[in-house]
């Protein structure tokens, strides 16, 4: 199946590109259940736009659902990692990844957490040369493994990452982050999920 | 922090090793939310015990929710793969990705489904040379893709999956099975959840 | 050529399944080589079956002969190691070589050894999370060494298994069985070689 | 255990540089059990030196005896391939292998097989260029298939060798060769087996 | 050596930050040959500040000027690539180098080379999915190659090229690129060059 | 584009052998521009062949120059790396990347260099195991490490070698000759260079 998916939508103030948003048809805005259909207004009444995550994951209500709660799970909870540190790691996983959609948004994202226009770009080539501290390098060395090793995670992972003053809460918020950006950036790279051209400039 | 976690159950019922199940303290049964407290009960019902996966996600509620209901879109809902087939998928990127506790007890759910004693095995170690169709061996071989080189899916995977039977809706269903134990694996490497003894001879 | 090999055998009390062994064609027992039919019958007296490497090897007689010598001066020989021991570095090679035959096959042996339904399935998988000691780690560390970088074996790498007890015999021993199992796991993948189906619940 | 044994000979017809010639001590001519001295002493007479293999080996008489066998039925039979070529399947596998003591030792025979002075230093660092045919340059292609990734054989394999011209019992040949170097490597990396001098100028 | 060179300049016209640009020291300007002095202010003259590869490079004039010698025989040539595919190269080349100078540095210029704020990123992350045409990604394919596999290099791959319209001169320009800049992004990493705030915004 | 340029000298003192020397046809020596000319008639007289790298490279002078400059401003400079240890350097970096052409020349100029004819093919096959000195093997450690993963080249890389005695403009040294061999090797595979025949016996 080609990447050919144009989605049309009959609501004027959702700002469609005219690129295919991903492989798969795009659900009318109307057809959707109603708290997805809810939750893509509100998400769009705040960013001014819909990301197309929100469109091309629609075309399954369930894993949507599912998908949005393990999200806000992570991203939007206290955690002893501030939101630009998550947003870190989600940067370098997926670049890590090639998911060309989570590094454009997420790098949006970043920049504006951290307040910094820089940082997103210098995470998502090469975090170890970024303009962060020796604790978030850490931090970033141990997503590196959760992703792309984890198998042998061991006792010195802990303990490097306590020496840093990590809690053993932090370390599970590192690890969950990375590996649910590890299904979020192959569910991206899968369906072709074409990231929104706003994102790009967004925080610069 | 070193594996050191044993559970202490009130609930005699709950039938746990004398190994610590993960990294992670376990919550007491009577702590739990009492919609996660009913899905432990619920399952200890079906299977006889408790898989650890329920014990060790139950330390963070709300992904323990979330880890369940995508679960469950996946795993459970109507589709194009027989059940056995998503658990060969789920047995194949497990032990590609070296995780224990997702081949010991997918292996077993596998073994059932597919109503066959000697194919988890095969699949696990070398799905290439299992009892399985040439339908299936196409199936895992995108499986492998998803899970390993996501960022170079292209139209001629999914030409190769129609060219086997396979609709776009079976190809998403491959896909995110993979993508989600790609996370699945992630976390259970990462906490050390060990497999329950009972999984190994399930199914022989 | 395919696989398609299915062998005749004239005495009845050699159980064959249905399914080809290999990709090469399976000599008749009574047109062995004497030593070569003594050592299959020998086999299938003890084993209650003849294992599959018996049949496939025995089309090159000279080869069965020197793999079999190979085998014994490694795996039967007095040694520092135990012969689970031996037979944990045989199955953890075997499944990071993909070696579907061994790592059934031999997974059956260990349990056997170690007199541990659960060994087998635990070191195939993820030998660092297995119900195995330290020392048998380091072990199983050196083996992976040998089979993917031996090149880089250094002084440190002896120093490391003398710290846990190992002579310099015995880290000779875990070598030489790495070794030859990794000619073994590359002539069982390149014959197709199939394990046969009594190994799979042995032991369990 | 550092690279430390000087082996003393008391004959002083047996040629014995300065430097190691491996981690582990090697025997006196003398000590070693009749067959073995026999095979070494013969060697020496052919080649005008004994090549440190038969030395390092000789401190694990069965193992010796199994290997050389082995090796004998592989290298010295009746067979489709040359002995030129499977001298270069040698020489590339080795190199893959990083093994310094077969890419010398094998290249020097490799020269004299080929009675070409360049093709041993041509297919070791890259065969793809090398002054060979296409059939052979095939025949390496597998062979390094063999050597890195057996598990994925499948029958195109077999297919493209026959379109080259191969049999069945050269593509056993061709895989035979490569697994059992694969042992070697593996043995002369880890005892850290020096080539003798002589082998790198013979046959230039 | 730690990161820590910070360029004392005299000319208050070379805006420099407060952040290091490299491991190793940087001249003065006034202490710099006439020639890279000459370069050097031309450069900054043209794009209103210097980057920071001139400063870094500077510290070996002999090696700065066959850089520049190099960079311009390819980059500022006539050639059947336009400027904006020859930017494409390097920044796909320099993400999959991990080289956060190339990437932001070399991103600035295609996005003005192309007239286009979104392709750098797009090509940085995962060139198969950017705005840009098959003969792109045919090309950068091969780009691909030349950087991690230019030893199995093929006839095919010339003809592949071939069949989307390059010439001979053209695939040399494509390899000849990716060659340089993985002689760039090597020097880049070691002397933890770092990319000039500037570049971050250009062409966006 | 198939290799087959056969190149046409009219003076017959430039001894070309029947085999193609690379991919694109090679300028007639009368046709170079006057300054290349020069350089080839020098090496020329020099060596007594004209060694191929120039005679490919020739087809873009440009390019001829800046490569030549680039390679004597780190071969031919004072240095803390002797003549040999820098053609260590080569030869362990391009066996890594295959490169036959670099592997054969630069074989021979390190064993007239180190004035031993052993050394070069110790260093290509495993520089590990060769005849050379911790400080050089720490050296060739970090020449690997800025081939394969100069993205994580740190501090602790910087000290390793100072504590072996170099100081930071050898370990610039180190990498600028690994980093340029690099280009060198790609374009050597690209273009299908063929080592002259007289460098496989120099030195030995």
């Amino acid at each position: 199946m080609a990447i050919s998916a144009y989605p049309h939508w009959d609501e004027g103030d959702l700002r469609m590109g005219e690129k295919a948003i991903g492989r798969y048809p795009v659900p009318d805005l109307n057809d959707l259940p109603e708290d997805i259909k809810e939750r893509v207004l509100e998400v769009q009444e705040k960013a001014g736009f819909v990301p197309n995550v929100f469109l091309v994951l629609a075309h399954r209500p369930d894993e949507f659902r599912a998908f949005f709660a393990y999200h806000d799970a992570l991203m939007e909870k206290e955690s002893g990692l501030t939101k630009a540190e998550r947003e870190m790691i989600v940067v370098a996983t997926s670049n890590d990844n090639n998911c060309q959609y989570c590094v454009v948004a997420h790098g949006a994202i970043l920049r504006i957490r951290a307040k910094n226009p820089l940082v997103a770009d210098q995470v998502a080539v090469n975090y170890r040369k970024a303009d962060i501290t020796p604790k978030q390098k850490a931090m970033l060395d141990f997503s590196m493994k959760v992703s792309n090793d984890a198998g042998s995670i061991c006792d010195e992972d802990f303990d490097r990452l306590c020496s840093h003053g990590f809690t053993d809460e932090d370390v599970w918020d590192i690890a969950g982050i990375t590996a649910f950006f590890g299904l979020s950036n192959r569910m991206a790279n899968f369906t072709a999920m074409r990231p929104n051209d706003e994102f790009y400039s967004m925080g610069r």
